[in-house]
């Protein structure tokens, strides 16, 4: 699909207002474009850096004319966009990338799973859950214990509970509330992996090194990257993975690309999250072009920018009151501190992130 | 002069709407901190990436009510702010940085030269102009030819005028309006430097290597950084001169400091500007911290942050139409492109920069 580069100026379209929309916004203004952010938040972090705001639901009638009166391109910062709001900007005759089929497979754990291994993306084993009998079926399939999801929202270890037991196969269902859901084999995985892709309207594409994710209670704590330790042949693997993903989901755009990496060294894709993702926050510090400005390239039209690492970096989220530590971080000598100007420092809410800085090799 | 750093969700004020208060804006947000821009001029490119703006005149009494309400400390992008301003500012206490004496010392090139040399840091010779008579006199002194510009604004090559002969000096003198001046000696200058050093509330320093710079028609073009064959005695020099300049002021903020090495290696300070600086982009991209995010550092109250380079930098500016090169460089891929987000692209407008990369060493 071609897609005239748009002129600096032009407006770019942002669904979401939180932090992955700010950072999103900020890299916009440094190639010289305007950015609108649709958040139904008022005072949303990423609305005090956009150009303009319009504080709506995502599928509000008004709201999404008036994006598409002012956006040349619109985007989003989350994968549960509602299907029908592309389908409306789709109907107002703007842009909008990634595109639908891509927010579809993310938004269902059991079509994104089919579709992975459709594209060559192998992924564990699994089964669709629609009763409790599916969930003791499954286990039997599987083996236990398993990983029980509901196919959709849930995140950051939302909406998921391990089975252990037939036994427990009802307690399970009940604790997920009852949805639709995908009962997952456990994966016997040496640690995860993530790779951040992009892919522009003209089928170009590039993936930036490896990172090495470490998570507490479901949530990204920290992501060292380029990941140490990664064979070549899992390297390619991975961005085989990846290659394959996008042309076949015609994406645009940085996709963030969970894996698990099997004790016998091969890749399982874990998920697909088509935007940018937090265990690429690296490249903001580590790379020529972080994967904000890589996305907002891809979207608009431009060329991809490189994605070699400039340095070893060590990301770390700051959850909650540890954004308290902003001044001994800040007197760190390579430490770069981002601070997402969140009001509220809720318990587990992402405040910001800190890159450290090593060199190379 | 002690100052508690500002917590990320504090606002910062910035006086002036054009690509400094822009970069300054974006440096801020990184941190965490929300921007109130002041300009007299509607959809200035910064007001475009601020929280908040302001559209009025400087010396308004109820925008500058309204800047003190919502801002911890209130900054700006050139040095021609009124004096009168910075006093109404103190007087709703509100803090200000840089201070008043520098924007005294640097809108009035008699008394910026005079306070360059008072404070240890060589300048050309110059006389002080009120009339024909003072012109010829100072030729006689300085020798001919001589450079007569007039002691305020004036900027980029506009309101100066070379002296050749005594039978020039009426012409000349009516060529810049006729206004109080200063006459100053050629320098015979091998190059241009610059160095753009930053000072905290604290008094702590630290200046970035220098930058060597090429103007055509009195507008920067290009600056090298860091500067090629700069010998150790002239670095030493330029930052003694910085620190002198910066401690003599009170200063507290990013200051461009032009210099002219001399054919004989020694350095003279050509001018002194209170605010980041069009030689000092370079920084965005070759620096770890760059001269925004150090001046938003400095004037919050925050730790300074590294200097050192991390790359070696050719920033170029692109001026009014040069801009519609962005397709291009874009496509090169060490080249990191700056468009500031002004619409029209008029002859001469600094529309954006772009920094092209190469290793250090």
């Amino acid at each position: 699909m071609g897609f005239a580069p748009l002129a600096p100026g032009s407006t770019i379209g942002i669904l979401g207002g939180g932090q992955l929309g700010r950072m999103l916004a900020l890299a916009a203004a440094r190639l010289g474009f305007d950015t609108v952010v649709l958040t139904p938040e008022p005072n949303a972090c990423a609305t005090r850096v956009a150009t303009r705001s319009i504080v709506a639901a995502y599928d509000d009638a008004g709201a999404l004319e008036a994006l598409s009166q002012t956006a040349s391109v619109v985007t989003f910062e989350f994968e549960n966009v509602p299907a029908r709001v592309v389908e409306q900007l789709r109907a107002l005759d703007v842009a909008v990338a990634p595109g639908a089929r891509a927010l579809a497979v993310a938004q269902d754990r059991v079509d994104e799973k089919t579709f992975l291994n459709a594209c060559g993306a192998a992924t564990v084993d699994f089964v669709a859950v629609e009763t409790v009998a599916d969930i003791v079926a499954g286990l039997e399939r599987l083996g236990a214990p398993a990983l029980l999801k509901t196919r959709r929202e849930g995140y950051d270890g939302k909406g998921q509970a391990w089975v252990k037991t037939v036994a427990e196969a009802e307690a399970a269902f009940a604790a997920i509330g009852g949805k639709p859901a995908i009962l997952e084999a456990k994966a016997s995985f040496r640690r995860e992996l993530s790779v951040i892709a992009a892919r522009g309207w003209g089928g170009e594409s590039a993936a930036y090194p490896l990172g090495e994710n470490h998570h507490r209670d479901g949530v990204l704590r920290r992501t060292i990257a380029p990941a140490p330790d990664v064979s070549p042949a899992a390297l390619a693997q991975a961005q085989l993975f990846a290659r394959h993903i996008l042309e076949e989901l015609d994406y645009v755009g940085v996709m963030g690309i969970e894996l698990f990496e099997l004790e016998d060294g091969r890749l399982l894709v874990n998920e697909i999250a088509p935007r940018v993702h937090n265990s690429g926050h690296w490249t903001l510090d580590g790379c020529e072009v972080d994967q904000f400005e890589q996305h907002i390239r891809a979207v608009a039209g431009w060329p991809l920018g490189p994605v070699e690492p400039l340095a070893a970096v060590q990301m770390e989220n700051l959850l909650g009151e540890e954004i308290d530590a902003w001044r001994e971080i800040a007197a760190e000598p390579r430490a770069r501190l981002w601070d997402y100007g969140k009001g509220e420092a809720r318990p587990g809410r992402k405040m910001g992130h800190v890159n450290r800085l090593r060199p190379l090799g």
